[in-house]
């Protein structure tokens, strides 16, 4: 431990087993360290002679920035059951530390179904957490993104589950963006209660009765428009709108090269308005949020896209660093320990409400 | 009856109800009626005096388009239950025409809902399909549009009930855009068909085993790129796909306002690229599409949005027409009496599987 005033937050960057190739994934790392400076310190997890290999042709590893050796990578084509049997893998060796107390959070763009069991596996649940969510942020006409879980990790959710991941979502939002009480909506087919199916219509009453700041039902239009902070899914759903939105940044490339190549207006008024066509696109460039963070789990873990950019990795480092900062997965400890709605374990629970149900007043990102 | 040399189509149009005004939906009607020319007979249905205003100040109606009288509209914020209610609402009075045999199919722009439960109750089901669905176009980066149903009938659809659309959807495929065997795709969360929930790996086994063009899994992001000809989903799951692909227009259209005002060569980039900017945010323009066509009633009837442009209802005219003449609805009812896949009702049928199990070779729309 080097001997900071600060003490650094100690992130582990898997560089195997994503798309791109591991120098991308570095230049991102690289980019984060240069940017914390010594409030991170950074380990590549991957195989020393690549890692090596990068950084002796490149440039020398900075201060904050160590290597931890894992000998191969959980290729993209294996199930989670198969990616943890790899004892010695990049997502192994990275997890491995933060359970030995030597790494304070993970990242990965490798594979995410590996990630996502191997940290439930090591790291654990969070007590009272009946299913972890992956979180993801979806741009909004005004900016300020939309934090929509679950978007892939659980299918055919549990009312009480689905509302668990609206607190995680809550507390998350609250902390990292600094929104005090954040709009949490219920993705379903209409306004009203009654619009639904079976699942939502019951999940609605455990938000209705809830402290969280419950607007109700939101639509599939809604999540565009930043009409709720926190969407909550089942990651069915989730998945399928992620994908789908993820889709939207390929389909209009395609669209603006075609139509640029049939008119001679068009090609011009594509190279003077370039840029903005490249922001346009990236409004819906996920790879921008730097990745989806895993809530629920008892560390910190963000999985990337295997595609990612060096600024998403960079942006995910941060983020990750964030979370450690904002203490999330203490903040979901606490909160759930308190705030079960009368539901623990998936049980009524007949007791009477035992927590506040109240989500703390949390300080905002510049207090911290 | 006009004495035609070709037997006229008459659709019925509603032009009440709708959050457009009757001015509006009328000039659709009268682009469609123009166009179609002998071929369509048109029925504006609703109050007379408010037709008349419009046609009297701006022409006389052409010789192949007609008035019903209806007393009101349904409005868009009553329910299906209130709006079934109402027996001389334009929607009740339009579906009677159909069923009277006075009119071959109905299109309206008024409360989705309404329209959908007056449409079967008016019109009934046809026999062996459990429950009609909402078709719904989404573009495709190669211009053939994807069919996605059910986009919000129906919701905790059962496995059975998902191969129906299937069929439907194929069927509708086939005959409407001439493809002969339609990729049929099932919407779940991965390739295998071990991803998704319950109810989705349900329903892969009697795609699977059925004659349909069955592709396996297709995910969100498979929507845009057009790698299925017919995409099966939940009511619930295809709804939220469809307002969340409906809302990019919107979301793009704010997008660009704000980028362009921001940088001088932006204003005069986008000056050059309007028209192809305007095209850009056509595609998700659904309303283009000229409105979802309801599968499985005992009729033809195509619902639109509520703020349908004067083009999207002359397209759904024309669709309504295309229908009525491929014979949509025999087509479904034959292939319902002997595709049944094993399944009747709802119900595993212990006999051998009785019906063909193809879709048969369906003739080209040149050909019809």
């Amino acid at each position: 431990m080097r001997n900071n005033p600060v003490k650094a937050i100690t992130v582990a960057l898997d560089v195997m087993g994503a798309d791109v190739s591991p120098e991308s994934i570095m230049a991102g790392g690289f980019e984060a360290a240069r940017e914390l400076g010594k409030r991170l310190r950074l380990v590549f997890v991957g195989k020393r002679e690549v890692i090596s290999d990068f950084t002796d042709a490149h440039r020398e590893l900075p201060e904050n920035i160590d290597i931890e050796e894992a000998a191969y990578a959980v290729a993209m084509s294996e199930t989670p059951t198969e990616g943890i049997r790899k004892k010695k893998s990049s997502i192994a060796v990275g997890l491995a530390m933060q359970k030995e107390g030597r790494a304070d959070a993970f990242v990965s763009a490798g594979n995410t179904g590996a990630v996502m069991a191997s940290s439930v596996m090591t790291l654990g649940k969070i007590e009272g957490v009946s299913r972890p969510a992956i979180a993801a942020l979806f741009p909004t006409v005004h900016g300020q993104p939309t934090l929509a879980l679950d978007v892939g990790a659980n299918v055919d959710c549990k009312p009480f589950q689905l509302y668990q991941f609206g607190i995680m979502g809550s507390i998350y939002a609250s902390l990292m963006t600094g929104r005090t009480s954040p709009r949490v909506g219920l993705l379903s087919i209409g306004e009203e209660k009654s619009k639904g199916n079976e699942q939502i219509v019951q999940t609605w009453d455990l938000f209705k009765k809830s402290a969280l700041n419950f607007i109700g039902n939101v639509e599939g239009r809604d999540i565009l428009t930043g009409r709720a902070d926190v969407v909550v899914a089942d990651g069915f759903v989730g998945n399928a709108l992620l994908k789908f939105a993820e889709s939207v940044e390929g389909f209009l490339t395609t669209k603006i090269r075609h139509q640029v190549q049939t008119n001679i207006f068009s090609r011009v008024g594509a190279a003077l308005m370039k840029p903005f066509l490249r922001r346009l696109r990236m409004t819906f460039d996920y790879s921008e949020y730097g990745g989806a963070p895993l809530l629920g789990i008892g560390g910190v873990c963000i999985v990337c896209h295997g595609t990612s950019s060096p600024k998403a990795i960079k942006n995910a480092v941060i983020t990750a660093a964030e979370m450690v900062r904002h203490r999330i997965g203490d903040n979901i400890r606490e909160e759930m320990a308190t705030n079960d709605n009368g539901i623990k374990n998936g049980q009524e629970n007949k007791r009477e409400n035992r927590g506040s149900g109240v989500i703390r007043p949390i300080p905002t990102s510049n207090q911290l």
